[in-house]
């Protein structure tokens, strides 16, 4: 028997393997998909189905990569009026065996119309595991506005109903797995919990503690931002997305070949420089234009400040682009078509300008406060995390909402950008450059190591 | 946070790795101690404690490797009133605290007085994991006879107590985690459900569908097998087992090496010759007086055939012996001093003789059913095996119990070695032939070959 | 800068990456390529092209493998009349630039007709390695018979003017790279000397040894076996073999779905079944009709016994066969359909029968020496070993000749199989097996055991 | 048979696996020594033999580890008055047989008395290749000046003879194997030939191209940089380094943890704080007084910035500090106490202070040209970088003579820092801020970047 919970790390997305005899079924697939073959080829089986408990929003789903690679049926749901571009129909009661497991489908409405969860009984027929897609996370549930504002209380009423008439009721000792843990963009207050059951939820989950619907309406209806990648992921996995074969492999770039691209591009902004290196690197030195997202922060923020249309250039800490490839593929973002080899190093050693941007620490932060310059300081952190801890004097512009606001933030004045730590900090700094600000400083440790010392009286 | 689960192949151990900010727990680990080390450094961390259930009898702990290693604390349960060489002793309610996680001992004698399960609570305080040691598996509970039969009633009990008034009421969401899986010498009867949860095991675990202490007495109190090598087991977890730094390297021997070490041991049996082959190429041909444990069936088996107070000598499928070695050492077979290199064709090759083991397949045995000569059927298969599908005419003797009991096969007849596939017989015609016995047969495919086949009437 | 060679295990062929700057060359690839692109790639380095010394007959070259990944140009041989159906033309002295390296194209017929060297020029412009294909081995030199026997002559004469005329001349002090190393059916006497230089090769390369070129023409021409696969090798490396994207990942097939796919073959020869383990497992028990050739002999024999055209299901030691689908890729065997799960044992264990083939200790051979019965000894080793070390009274049949001589093999008497070890003869077993003969043994160590020991004197 | 090359990065260091049959020799091995004993195990042989071709003074040689962990005998040279605390002496013309292969001692003094190379001869008994230690390099000859000044000319002239008189004799195709290849701190000018042979290093290493012995030593005898640990090393290696057993695995310490070690250390320099990122990251923010070496210079730098007598401790880019422990144990640095768990983000979020140091582009260099105020320009290039390529008005001292001639950087101007790139420039920064410098510009690009551009006239 074959059970196996794979994360993908950043996105914080879950996929499943379950299987028994030869065959295995993979539960919402990742686009990469050698892991699943090569798992389920060590245990001697074969990758027969791959389901899907919903149509994702926030990742490219690997399931038509799976099924060109191995010949699998794609199952997904047809509990829903959208014309699929792939796969067959599922409904509520379907039963798939694998050798002595069964999984079973539960129309599960809430996150989208036709999302399924799917239950799986050991090989005693005893139900153990309930597959719960974006209906129930560890600590939170999935978000119910999809189908817009004006359907939102529709949307989160059918949640209520699958969570508290279909998943509850399967008993507290059954073991709950979603698609996502802590950190992923779908839920905004799963817990560390990294396993959970429907004991632990129905007691401790916030989103579950009411009385009846209509408070759960009242409490868990609300409408999220909608990150403009959301609609090409799911334009994508309506479709079928394109199948890939294996990761693409970018060439690495010459400096005066990069530096050609990106001149070639035409307008400045026809191509687009990602820089995965981390804060400090990127603030010392970058290439002019580059936005910083560290490589671990890809999966969070590509799909928010890069586009589908342009192609990506890389700029990192080694030659070895793959892990940002990975991560960028699993956002349907393809079009990487080279990195600059040698790195900032190689750059500046053939003679290209290149840009910084400013830091302080906190302490030296300190000692400006007495300067007669009064700063502009924009806070980049959620709106949540303001709210528990807020920066006086600070504005605030949540670092996803920062490319639709940036006339927000005064042009001829010099603007500390602060967050939890620094990481966002320099994103943003990295977005506002680009747009043409130039007097910008990132406070080292943020808000984290702000709050940890007290400015010395003079 | 890191909450990681490893499992022994063979063994069907589990330890748990658990940790959070700098510091993390081990629970239970084996003697190859490095995989600790490296998952802790991955994260960020470092090994501060090692925590036992119990003092262990089915293979050596590595506590004292790796606190050798790492400079972590062993805690090891003061409930008891037995001398242990090393660790800190911990009381019921005892509390660790690991960064925002807390661990808190609680004493649940009955698999040994000392036992100890540990509650884990995550970061917001809920009770979240229990950590059961060999007090309560996946369908099964702990075994109860190691203070010997007369009190047997006294340790069951006291398991009954562990289980209702401790464990169980930790609620129906707490997720079970026990030191062993299916598979494991441990318990007979633990289920295929890789994870569990209290409900699950409330609701469906066999031994706790009881009304009340007599009768749980009365179904779970039974004496088991105690295996040779336990009693070296206890003894060296108790004592602290040596610490071994790395894993063995046994050097390779030429076949001339290799049968100058068998004669140079004197007596035949002062060397054991350990084959790891599968049964088929074991049975072709093998080094005389070798006994054949496939590598895969070290961790169930080698402790009940090999002895720890001799040397070992490997014959494998490669010269990749390492794996081996590794479950050699999880046992406390640390006398490993070499391997055939090139293995039975180098043998041959050097011209030395080989043994082989018949083996017929079951359509070759309805063949030969009319032949005039009345075979012995040896059927090695366990008790309960044979309870639920009994062989006719067949002697069973348990493979376990073959060494002690071997007078019972008659020297002079053809003896018919059967099993449920062939492996288990193979093993047990090899300890046979090393005894001096020469007219043996595996029966290919066993009991489930035999009744997949209706033999054809004349 | 980047010099690497690669061996593929079993082939003993040698491919190489050099490259400097940013631009790596390829010279002879394999088929599975992606060995190249990762290193390339780990040296922050593009695969910009690929090189051919010479049409491959013995294996199926990876150049439009590799340039369909990577984009690279396919460099070959412009310098013969042959109609290649992918690449670009190279003439003598054509020069590649690499950073500061150079390679030079130098014509060296005798092989075939077109086939080139390639000279590498280091950084400081010295002449360093010279990249021989298979003109020049270690201790040996290429095969001049491709042209056919009336041919050999004029081919053997112009191989002798491309090594001492231009090979030779480039001094001493230069390294040689050929395509080959020991173990290669391209050269029957490849030194195992696995570095080599000019030099060496000048002083100690036995067919170098000449003082003219008629001394050459006598001594070297020769007509080799032309293995059926050579063909089919040729016409793929002529056409461009099919590019494969990623190497096959077979199913695993259960018992019964295995035994339907050898029925539903029809006539038992539709379906080839190849049995990767050793020679000992195989003869204790094999599917009925398997042909045994071990994993790491695939290179060496699998183009002699397999066919194209036909299916193949293959029966392994573990459930891992990827590596004898990567060697029989390497061969254009694209048609594995299916490996039989969990093996032999599930086979048994389905009721499934089974052959097997007998095998007997040199030990035992003696003793059955006595008896009346005259055995029938076929030798199956190469011509060559059987001139050195003859078996008297044997009947010499090379193994790779076996299936086009089986004839000569009486079928109505015991056949003793001998080869050096026993590897082969249980591979030439297993042909006249599935060829319906029944009264076959094996000789446990072959020659070398037999020579090990002496039969006692009644 | 085994023959394998095995190259340190970065240390730029060569050693060698030798085997055939169950023996393999190892040649100058690293202390790490865990790849050699897997190599040989993988083979199905075991290290019998480890052989050293001097006392090496660059590194911590792994004789006594790897004879620790597998019984294998050292031989190191008795042609030398020196007392070793380990080892057998092994004498000119002393042959050791592995299997089919020999080696045989050859006494090659000049780079120390005692210095041997060794000649292995093929199975066919050619001499195949010379292991010449530091005596011949790839272009380059070893040094001589580790006697003193005053026997330079008499040191220089034994290696002569050792070359001219024992080496090339050998023959032009016989293939080199150095100790040392292009970048080793052993030899001023090693090529870039990866592999070279007699016949190469006769026809093309510029220090063979001379007329007789006294041409020879007035070239080639010179005195070198002797860096401080080399005493340590040779030391080390003539005792017999301590054995690790398995390589240190340092706690993570909590930024508190690692401020509080760095207050408790009394004067400042009492710990060493050793940051391995990258230049650029360094720049923006460092532990105040940390040195900058990234990881992969740690071979080339390390053993000039540190002390083997004071605690070490790590701040990285990630919390793999693997890479850096080991390249420190090569060079005998075991004292490495800790790393900083989360690098700098942790020590920002905690509220420390960081420091940094300015950088600026070519581009923005031309820029302050005009200003009145006069830099002090540093080249920490060596004396061969300055003279090919002198940098006008700049001060030349080398970064690995800066700790003792820092007196000369005037304390009180601005001063900037040049080098090829700008990684050695940061190293020297760092060195200089740690001393209390602290108005320092680290120019990027170096002097490769400055040629690259011209300056705009006004």
């Amino acid at each position: 028997m074959l059970f196996e919970r794979l994360e993908s790390a950043g996105l914080a997305h879950y996929s499943y393997l379950i299987g028994d005899g030869t065959q295995v079924a993979v539960i919402d697939p990742r686009r990469d998909v050698e892991v699943y073959i090569e798992r389920a080829a060590k245990a001697g089986m074969r990758v027969g189905y791959v389901l899907e408990t919903h149509r994702n929003e926030d990742y490219v789903t690997g399931s038509r990569e799976l099924a060109a690679a191995t010949g699998a049926a794609v199952l997904r749901s047809g509990e829903d009026d959208l014309r699929y571009g792939y796969g067959e129909p599922v409904y509520d009661g379907y039963t798939l065996n694998l050798g002595r497991l069964q999984l079973r489908a539960m129309h599960t409405p809430g996150h989208t119309l036709g999302h399924m969860s799917y239950v799986l009984h050991d090989p005693d027929g005893v139900p153990w595991i309930v597959f719960t897609g974006d209906a129930l996370f560890s600590g939170d549930v999935g978000r119910t506005d999809f189908l817009g504002k004006e359907r939102l209380d529709e949307a989160t009423g059918l949640l209520f109903d699958s969570l508290f008439n279909k998943i509850l009721p399967l008993g507290d000792g059954v073991i709950v797995c979603p698609a996502h843990g802590s950190g992923s963009v779908c839920g905004s207050a799963i817990a560390e919990r990294t396993w959970t059951t429907i004991g632990l939820e129905r007691a401790h989950n916030p989103k579950l503690q009411v009385t009846d619907k209509d408070e759960f309406v009242e409490r868990v209806g609300r409408v999220f931002a909608y990150a403009p990648y959301f609609e090409m992921m799911e334009r994508l996995n309506l479709e079928g997305p394109p199948v890939l074969g294996t990761l693409p492999s970018p060439p690495p770039l010459t400096p005066h070949e990069f530096a050609g691209r990106l001149e070639a591009g035409g307008p400045a902004e026809e191509v687009q420089v990602l820089d995965t290196r981390t804060e400090l690197g990127f603030g010392s030195a970058h290439v002019p234009g580059a936005i910083n997202i560290a490589e671990d922060r890809l999966p969070s923020f590509a799909g928010w400040f890069l586009t589908h249309d342009k192609p990506i250039l890389l700029v990192s800490e080694t030659n070895d682009v793959r892990g940002a490839v990975r991560h960028l593929a699993r956002l349907g973002f393809d079009r990487v078509e080279g990195y600059l080899a040698g790195g900032m190093l190689a750059w500046h050693m053939a003679g290209f300008a290149s840009e910084r941007i400013g830091t302080v620490t906190v302490q030296g932060l300190c000692d400006r406060l007495d300067s007669a310059e009064e700063p502009w300081i924009l806070d980049v952190r959620s709106e949540g995390e303001v709210e528990s801890e807020p920066i006086p004097l600070a504005h605030n512009i949540h670092l996803t909402d920062l490319p639709a606001r940036m006339a927000e933030v005064p042009e001829d004045q010099l603007v500390y950008v602060f967050c939890g730590s620094d990481v966002r900090a320099m994103m943003g700094a990295s977005l506002l450059q680009r747009a043409g600000y130039d007097d910008l400083v990132v406070v080292l440790g943020g808000l984290r190591g702000w709050s940890s010392v007290t400015c010395p009286l003079d």
